[in-house]
């Protein structure tokens, strides 16, 4: 019998029952990517119940494993034997707590061993992870070839999302930002119809999914430099070191917070902590955002095995914005990038 | 003053007050595509609540309108006010609720208004989902002519979604179905490297999003015509029956389920309704599901301004499938398509 996910989960959570139905949690007890249906775990297994769009697909995915399959079925009947069940609650309807509660049922919450087991990747996850890196990476380098004056951000994006689908991905990881000139100085820039011009600066920050797994990146370059840029490059020094500080400090047994303050200590150094207004990076797996987060305010600890984002930034209004992302993982207690295209600073 | 759809809600539901969280919720009221933040309205008018990423560009989106935009803080200050708030009930996470409940608000549920409300488009909102429509139209056109042997369903999928993007798209509105031969008899394939080959059935069911609004249309063809399929061709035809019968019947003031009966009933007749396995229709907006359902079940009327799918479709298990679908609004009455390709059997 090939043990899953799932039995992971029901271990570490100790509930007579435990049942999951967010689409995030239930692909990561089943592996499978649905958009329908719920997982049962006890002492005896789990079942998977879905509906016909999915069946015989899941029938033949989970052959061999500890996950059965079957038809939908009220979830009233499915619980009848249990008086003890364990769901997310943090990711629970107020109508679906309800529900179970009405059915007579004790509810424990399952939250924190999902966080805490899918933010530890398995070997099979970090594979999956690191083609969703390789496959952006591929298509970042097909891309930058085909970047021309008069383009817009809509075109660039769509090339871009062109390129990593024609490599293997399912799609993107969140919304692609390709951010032109001043644009670039709003971290969460919508990618519009701004046309690109000589001297510009374009920041695309995105990410693909292979396999249900995403991949996460950023880099900024220089359209052409018609030597008006010694700030932005200056910056950009910074922003630079500040990440490779991060890839050269960070370890295993360190907390979130302390990842985040080797790069703003390091940009409070250089007068540019001011301009750095979001966090050091987040966990990244199923989701683009998960467990860890490496904040000031953060007391995750970072664990071998964990998945995450280093990616400092400073952002001058009406100005530019430079930030410099990549998706890593702790190896042995070292920072190993996963996305590894060039970062030092490139005029295009 | 300009009055928003905030207004529209808060006068619908006749609360104290209305907090708006949820982002497609909070979308409708603000006309405003962010990832944080919430509205709260009262009899004065309503305050947007968001975060520094957002902060500049909505307070110049909402000058002169009647909702202010200010910088996040505690909900628990911001409800002070009140003794009575509306929320959306069945889209409101359990531990949130509670945290309501604890500050000690009277809970009025404003999920019916919003889906009364967000189911009849005003003109504006028609605006953005023709032209969404349009963007899909033209891409699916330009995307016929480099269909090819040997393309995998991966490829066409890329390509359909670049022209999208390139034609002013912001994204898809779901994960585009490319369903090649067999594949096309899952309504809901998931689009692989499955290689295109003489005489395959072609199935692509895909949208776009505009200025936060969907389209969504089907179309099947056939890749040559290798002389194998007298039956296809014989259930497709019955198929685009069923869709335009909707397109005729269909009026203003009848229910969901009648209009689904309108194709279910056209189908039986034909010895096809087994294989019609799911729902003829679902409304699009900012979501591309929601009210109303045209399904066996719903009770739903059917209004002038509302847009949604006419959707009928056979699936011969292991065989081929058949879907035609349009995005349709009534319009005085009648059926009016937004999505307007070639319905007639196409061989590519």
């Amino acid at each position: 019998m090939i043990q899953t996910n799932a039995s992971k989960i029901f271990n570490l959570i100790g509930a007579e029952a435990v049942l999951t139905e967010a689409t995030d949690l239930r692909k990561y007890i089943t592996g499978l990517s649905t958009s329908f249906g719920y997982v049962i775990s006890d002492e005896n297994g789990s079942t998977f119940y879905t509906d016909t769009r999915y069946l015989e697909a899941a029938v033949n995915a989970l052959k061999g494993t500890e996950i059965t399959v079957k038809k939908y079925e009220s979830l009233e009947n499915i619980l009848k034997p249990y008086k003890q069940v364990a769901i997310p609650v943090g990711r629970t309807l107020y109508n679906d707590y309800r529900k179970l509660k009405s059915f007579g049922l004790d509810i424990v919450d399952s939250m924190p061993a999902f966080v805490s087991a899918m933010s530890v990747k398995e070997d099979y996850e970090l594979a999956l992870i690191e083609r969703a890196c390789s496959i952006a990476d591929k298509a970042l380098i097909s891309l930058l070839d085909s970047i021309k004056e008069g383009m817009t951000e809509n075109d660039v994006a769509a090339h871009l999302e062109y390129l990593m689908r024609k490599f293997g991905a399912s799609g993107t990881s969140f919304e692609s930002i390709v951010a032109f000139g001043e644009n670039s100085s709003v971290p969460h820039h919508e990618t519009g119809m701004r046309k690109l011009k000589l001297g510009d600066v374009i920041l695309i920050d995105y990410g693909c999914k292979y396999g249900g797994y995403c991949s996460d990146c950023t880099r900024t370059y220089l359209f052409g430099d018609d030597k008006k840029h010694e700030d932005f490059k200056k910056a950009y020094a910074h922003v630079l070191q500040a990440h490779n500080l991060v890839k050269e400090q960070v370890t295993c047994g360190i907390t979130g917070r302390e990842a985040d303050a080797v790069a703003r200590d390091y940009l409070k150094k250089h007068g540019l902590d001011k301009f750095f207004t979001h966090t050091l990076g987040h966990g990244i797996g199923i989701n683009v955002h998960e467990s860890p987060s490496l904040s000031p305010k953060s007391s995750d600890v970072l664990l071998n095995g964990m998945v995450f984002s280093d990616e400092p930034g400073v952002y001058l209004e009406g100005e530019y914005g430079i930030r410099i992302e990549d998706s890593v993982t702790l190896d042995e207690g070292k920072v190993v990038s996963l996305t590894d295209t060039d970062r030092k600073l490139t005029v295009l």
